[in-house]
């Protein structure tokens, strides 16, 4: 038989993938935009994933002796002069806070109060650097008090014109750590000991494989001396970046004055500080990893829901005999804990068409869906399908065998997930050493697709900013990282661009 | 032999209440103030505190329903305007944004850009019912929808020209619930749900017990119709409102379109709706009920650590012997349960005398200390000591019974602390029916405590806002609810200020 297939999101990833990406938040009602320019609404599930990456992201972060803080959302002007670059790079983009009431005009509309005008200007924090460093040099008095270990879980603000859901809004979600150090070496183990974190959890947790690296100066945070980054590469094989982590080196400490007693009676020394952040963008990158044209596919170890129950009434006689059933299934499952955490279990009692409620969870991207009705029952089984599968592929499963059943099942798909995305990379990664093939990478292949495919391109790099700014004129492709693994001999000898004997491998790509 | 008495913190209670306060939060290492004027820095002793409160409320909400969502910081002025009581209730104190970009001028110091001056100034959200009701007109279009239960965990911000740490910030940390019913029973059934569920963890919880009751017109929250709350008493005699639930009827529904399609085919209705709120107000709440003289005295189930444990090395040569005996003591503590959460324990290794450690911890509210040495090590025991009673006061302990121990005294010290608190309330609160004692009641008793002292009053009032504004302006003293309790019978036939026929029975202090 010759069977139609239907998606649940249209226009597809082929089709468009930027309006794709649109209808598959939609679809699973992740986040929306609000009537506050710039700004979105997270929804419940979109929430609750942030929820979930923030538990395990924090469990992480305390495992390695680091504690939650919170510092004033306002910024006064003056601080943020205090580091040059660091002003250049936010400055631009910024939320200004210039009056402290607002009055009835003449007319009854409302305004800002003339009268109510501050002295000094704040901003909404684009980052905490500044306001963290003053804080930091009142506690740090002696090597006694290093280091200091301190992240934050906080909303964030840069103006931005053009906006998308979770990837670049005015206002976002993230956690910023900021750690003080005595040494250059502690500071520099510590900007690699977080990314080391994001690396595992964005590969373990949300199953997308990374790549790891330090950025190039032009791509560096502004007043940091090293930027560390782990890229992904999104299904329109563009790059995302997934966690940033900043050795600052002493630039910040000296802004601030973050100067202690040393160990040597006598000796002032100034701090070694970092910082590291991860945002609501890694719910995005979720989206684009694993999504398919039916929607967001969510790996087990941080769906809000793993395992969704569908009971079905045929008749209402048989109601509360299928209604226990399900709860004896779902109590079952729950008393089960899968990577540490207890089993998710939701059960969906809505009066609806059952197919409706399916194709709702599928959009939600759901694992693991159970249909029970009182066949199932009468069977002493339950009708399981998988996000990872087409829809129209059942198995039935005896109650027994459930809880060894899912807990295999679950870590098959989230392998699978990793899989899947690993080799969708792979096959889109190339390592090129010709100028001209290196520009027909990244030319557009289809009219629709103007600004996607090409994918990363490993290439040799003299260094130069000219050769940089050359790519991303040229072909919008910019260097994501210079990745700490440079074992790549096919990237020949030359500059990709000017051929000048090459220092480095980087890696090339467009980005969001 | 007479023994001095010294207290940790300085001054006392008695001797200066506001600023014994003060010294607790630093003592404690709870909060600071910040460079930022208003604005606190949460410290991470702080933020544990509330991350334990956010924990078990989060929970409370969960488990009837509601989910977490986020709305954006800032909310176009246009949309305030929407609700007038409400823009006039907080159009006077709130953060205005009026430009999107700074520059350099002239002379190389920064301004707000000229050319980036926003068509429509933006706040920082006081509090968001008014950007939640643009969201929920959109997300319900049918009774089907309802109720919708959303709860947000934010910052919000409200201008503040006296601040104190935790009690009144301009920046402050909270959660709000925001739900929207088909009809007006449902909405004011949630709004006493939130109630009881804030009154269950405050008082079971935090150990602070409440009385609850319903607002005044005059405290009522801008634009609803019945503002609910959770009154405690200060260590000072003063109210402290703990929680607060609103039903807003249609208020809200009305100002943003909230209205659905109704049962009856063709009816158009608009949503009833709720919201509550409770902040880091609570963690000033608990200062101020617990505290004594020697700092916060934290109550088990919210404390960041229950149990510290200082390991006691009089020789090198016995240090691996007694941290080996020390982590044993420590696991077995972590593998209980307490109030259905692990119980939590600190060990503080760090190399400072015992006496210096003892008492940092005493400052921070540990409820059970354990000192552990080699010659507890040998007889298999450990030393035991508790925040809740006198310094010198130690027992020992052997391994064997400790889990038992440990639980009994936690409950034992929970409840201790409930009792103390409310014994201290019943002591400090008198139903009156004479003007003159009521006024008397209220009088200061000493030069310091200006302010402090009276305590609850019980009195009759005639409804009338003319007698509410004289206990205002007389005593200052306001009508922190009408209690749901008005079973006092002896609060006279007339009201307390203008003696006409009672209407009702109200509850007079002093209040944060």
């Amino acid at each position: 038989m010759n069977k139609m297939k239907r998606n649940a999101i249209s226009p597809t990833r082929a089709e468009n993938y930027a309006e794709w990406y649109q209808q598959v938040v939609d679809a699973a009602e992740l986040a929306e935009n609000s009537p506050v320019r710039g700004c979105m609404v997270i929804r419940p599930w979109g929430h609750a994933l942030w929820e979930n990456m923030q538990r395990e992201l924090d469990d992480m972060f305390k495992a390695t002796g680091h504690r939650n803080a919170y510092f004033p959302l306002l910024i006064p002007m003056s601080l943020l002069e205090k580091e040059a670059e660091h002003v250049d790079g936010f400055a631009k983009e910024c939320a200004v806070v210039t009056h402290h009431r607002l009055i009835h005009s003449a007319d009854g509309s409302l305004i800002p109060d003339p009268a109510a005008e501050l002295e000094e200007p704040l901003i909404i924090r684009p980052t905490s650097e500044t306001i963290v460093g003053v804080m930091f040099a009142k506690w740090i008095q002696s090597y006694r008090d290093l280091p200091l270990l301190i992240n934050q879980w906080a909303n964030v603000f840069r103006w931005e014109m053009r906006t998308r859901l979770f990837l670049r809004t005015s206002e976002f979600l993230w956690q910023e750590g900021h750690t003080a150090h005595e040494t250059e070496s502690e500071a520099r183990e510590e900007a690699t000991r977080m990314l080391d974190i994001y690396t595992h959890f964005v590969e373990d947790y949300l199953a997308i494989p990374v790549i790891r690296g330090v950025k190039s100066d032009s791509e560096r945070f502004p007043g940091a001396i090293d930027t560390y980054a782990i890229e992904a590469m999104m299904g329109d094989c563009k790059a995302l970046q997934a966690g940033t982590s900043h050795f600052l080196g002493q630039n910040f400490a000296k802004a601030a004055g973050i100067e202690f007693q040393g160990r040597e009676r006598g000796s002032r020394q100034f701090a070694w500080t970092t910082s590291w952040g991860a945002s609501t963008r890694l719910i995005g990158a979720l989206i684009m990893v694993h999504g398919d044209d039916d929607g967001i596919v969510l790996p087990p170890r941080i769906a809000p829901a793993q395992v969704v129950i569908l009971p079905i009434h045929r008749s209402d006689d048989a109601r509360a005999s299928v209604d226990d059933y399900v709860d004896l299934v779902a109590n079952q499952l729950r008393s089960m804990h899968f990577a540490d955490r207890r089993v998710r279990v939701e059960i969906d009692r809505r009066e609806s068409r059952g197919g409706q409620k399916q194709w709702e969870w599928i959009k939600k991207g759901v694992p693991i869906r159970l249909e029970i009705g009182l066949r199932d029952r009468e069977s002493g089984s339950v009708t399981l399908s998988r996000r990872d599968r087409d829809t129209s592929e059942k198995i039935s499963v005896l109650l027994a065998d459930l809880p060894e059943t899912v807990m295999s099942l679950f870590d098959e798909i989230q392998r699978g997930c990793f899989e899947r995305a690993r080799r969708f990379r792979s096959e889109n990664t190339c390592t090129i050493s010709d100028k001209g093939d290196f520009a027909d990478f990244f030319k557009p292949r289809t009219e629709q697709q103007t600004d996607a495919r090409g994918g990363f391109a490993l290439a040799a790099w003299c260094g130069d900013k000219t050769c940089e700014s050359w790519a991303k004129e040229a072909l919008n492709v910019t260097i994501r990282c210079l990745p700490f693994d440079q074992s790549h001999e096919d990237v020949g000898s030359g500059c990709i661009v000017c051929g000048k004997p090459r220092s480095i491998v980087a890696l090339f790509a467009k980005n969001y």
